[in-house]
């Protein structure tokens, strides 16, 4: 549903011909593109075409005779009742069943209605086999309307039906981090207050604010990437081992991370956050004039739990920056005694973790090593693992190709739970609230190109700790 | 003393002349080389010229000055007292002391006769000017020997004025095991037996016994290369923290870790020890026809400690491998739980930190990686260091440069002291002795280039586990 728009171009129709490729769609998979737009089957696989170049004519042919459209209004309930009973024309598994997946790759103010559409017209119902819900971001734009879109939500599916995406899981290179902290036994007996410092998580882009003024300028950088991805990854960071890679044993661990996040009062906005706009934001169409929006923030938050006491993650993210990367930096504590000859003011510095989600993935430990031919100098240098070294030959798939298939196969381990998009509403709707209040400053300005206003430096200066370029020695970094 | 042997030309000038070029000599050293030849000065800086191709001619012209020779006989208190007299020619330091460093680069035979020869000679004596004396390896050839040796040189020389040489202690990378250990945050937490599941120390040479058979067939793999290299590379693995880089204090920390290893019993000989022979050692010249002694040992230990309780430490060595390395495999244990669906038989191998001392120093820290595009496959991967790119243009120096240098600064850290060395000979005289006892099983034979007889693996095979090639990968291994 949204089949003609610009996620299903550039991300869900590449995903699943990949898929295809590789001969993991099911086999009698249909895919029926839905949308208003008044198209035919071809001209609908025609629009397609274009974004999907790797495909050779008798891949593209084979692959679109499963691609079929059709015009319709997702808030129609009768525009919907006409469509289910197409889909009866469609094979049935093999146990005889017909199993839906609805994806919604909708306006968000078309959610609602849409699932009251499906309801009406009676395509929840999953007794003739599964009926899945695929909602995209953003899912509500504060607590507010998150718990009411839910409660919407859940009075048609029930939550096991529902695949909420943030497609920051479905990374590679996120995904990596868990199977780095629990399938070695090395980093979990150090992941802890006792030994790390602090943690850094980091998702710049370069890209400015584009063709999303509208959107954009409703929302800014603490909605439309704090609340998602780097409250995503800070939970991957910060949960305890669940007993289990399963959707609901994983995302208990991640519900408790996050509950464990210190709520900030609306006075503490002003010390642990910093807020910047690129020069020029306000000419991108779209953009309401003297608007406040901020495209880049940086945020001091605290997990308050027996682990985490005391460690401070500092988050930022913003557009309009030198570079595009994301990337986690754990800083370990420095030694608790030197016992080597060093001048009395020398810091040694902790050992540094660096996990490089993108561009270039990898990671990279950053430790304390002689230099040779000097009585006892010490530098730092690094462990490193690139993803492109250590798996030559194996393209990072894009995260829809997996999220895709586990939506399919019923996995929601990567998709996030109702509680958890609650959760993250609720530690960034003070602060949000705390930027509108009167007397709130300004956000800072920036140049775009730069890596955000000097304030976003000073948040980390006030802690007599700075932003850790922890992957631009892998060929990247901000 | 012993200024016409192999060890002065190949090692002792080239490392004098290397600190020369570096500028880290004593400005008003002098090099007295002692030897019964009948040499004039001229000759015996002839002699050294050609180990020292690096120089240029007027480098070495400079550098020759520095040199003169004496003939002596080092065991005649006459003709040391004669030499005595003549280093009074020599400019005494800026306090207006004269300071001698004895370097006995003698056969084991003189040490005894040429520091009671010493002793008479007054030569002893540093009420003048430091007085201090370089003791080569081997230091004994059993605990008894060792201990009389000890008794010796204290009659004459107080513990601090003795410079005992392990050059194993001199490599960058073994100094570099101290730093990783001690300036870095993340591995001391680790770095025990709750964690660590075995270690493995391997000092494979793959040249033969060639010209040394007639020293080698006296004490073979144990003596030669056990009681030393590899029961220092042990004990600076299983220390604790000393509370400074200092002589004493970082000596105290190896001889608590020494003391703790448990001495096999004779009858436990056969349980932990696999020996070998290469084939076509007896036709080495000075080999005794149906020599039993072995060029090839693996040894399993283990330290009687809180830390170390249960650890195996498998310690190996010999001549005549498939490639010379040196190396030492720490294994950590496998993670406590898999929360990752894999098949019921599969064991995720624990972690695998590498320390490789030669010839290509480097770091190797094997962790489980994610595969990408696979469901949740996962893959060893290495996070790798090589000196070669961390300290690029900078060559590691040899071992003499920084031993010859401490020694002349007086700073014994990396020395062996006495009570250290007859510790190392309590390990390893009831094993020597345990394989002289009627019954004791021969050497397993093995084919030079091999990595040693099949028995080698056997030892670990009885436990469940196996020679990691831990190096391998960064270039080298065996």
């Amino acid at each position: 549903m949204g089949a003609s728009g610009n996620l299903t171009r550039t991300k869900l129709a590449p995903a699943l011909f990949s898929l295809y490729h590789k001969g993991r769609l099911p086999e009698h998979l249909h895919i029926v593109g839905v949308a208003r737009d008044n198209l035919d089957d071809q001209q609908f696989r025609d629009q397609l075409r274009g974004s999907i170049p790797e495909a050779t004519d008798q891949e593209w042919d084979e692959f679109a005779t499963r691609l079929t459209y059709a015009t319709v209004d997702v808030t129609s309930a009768d525009d919907l009742w006409a469509l289910y009973r197409r889909l009866d024309e469609f094979d049935p598994d093999e146990n005889g069943k017909l199993n839906c997946l609805y994806y919604l790759a909708l306006a968000p103010s078309l959610y609602e209605p849409t699932i009251s559409a499906l309801s009406a017209a009676g395509m929840a119902d999953d007794r003739q086999g599964w009926r899945r819900i695929v909602i995209e971001k953003p899912f509500g734009s504060d607590l507010n309307s998150a718990q009411r879109l839910n409660r919407h939500v859940h009075d048609v599916f029930r939550e096991e039906q529902v695949y909420r995406i943030d497609h920051y899981l479905g990374k590679e290179t996120v995904q990596n981090l868990l199977v780095f902290r629990f399938a070695n036994s090395i980093f979990e007996p150090i992941w802890n207050r006792n030994y790390i410092d602090q943690v850094q998580i980091t998702v710049a882009e370069d890209v400015l604010v584009g063709e999303r003024g509208e959107y954009y300028d409703r929302s800014g950088v603490l909605k439309d990437m704090f609340q998602n991805h780097l409250l995503q990854l800070l939970a991957l960071i910060t949960m305890d081992p669940p007993y289990a890679f399963a959707a609901d044993a994983l995302r208990n661990e991640k519900v408790k991370a996050l509950s464990a996040v210190r709520r900030l009062s609306l006075r503490d906005v002003r010390d642990n956050l910093v807020i910047g706009q690129y020069d020029g934001y306000h000419y991108e169409p779209g953009v309401a004039p003297g608007s406040h929006t901020p495209t880049y923030a940086a945020l001091r938050l605290y997990v308050d739990n027996w682990r985490w006491h005391g460690v401070p993650f500092y988050l930022r993210s913003g557009k309009g920056l030198s570079r595009k990367t994301t990337e986690m930096v754990i800083q370990f504590r420095s030694p608790p005694h030197m016992l080597f000859p060093v001048p009395d003011d020398t810091v040694i510095p902790g050992n540094t973790l660096s996990i490089c989600v993108q561009p270039n993935e990898g990671i990279r430990l950053e430790f304390q090593s002689k230099v040779p031919d000097e009585d006892l100098g010490m530098k730092p240098v690094s462990l490193e693992f690139h993803y492109h070294d250590g798996f030559a030959g194996i393209d990072l798939p894009d995260a829809y190709e997996r999220l895709l298939l586990d939506a399919l196969e019923g996995d929601a381990a990567l998709f996030t739970r109702s509680d958890e998009i609650e959760l993250a509403w609720s530690i960034i709707d003070p602060i949000v609230h705390g930027l509108d209040l009167p007397g709130a400053p300004a956000p800072f300005r920036y140049l775009p190109g730069m890596d955000g206003p000097p304030n976003g430096e000073e948040l980390l200066l006030s802690d007599n700790r700075r932003w850790i370029p922890g992957c631009v020695e892998v060929g990247y970094g901000i």
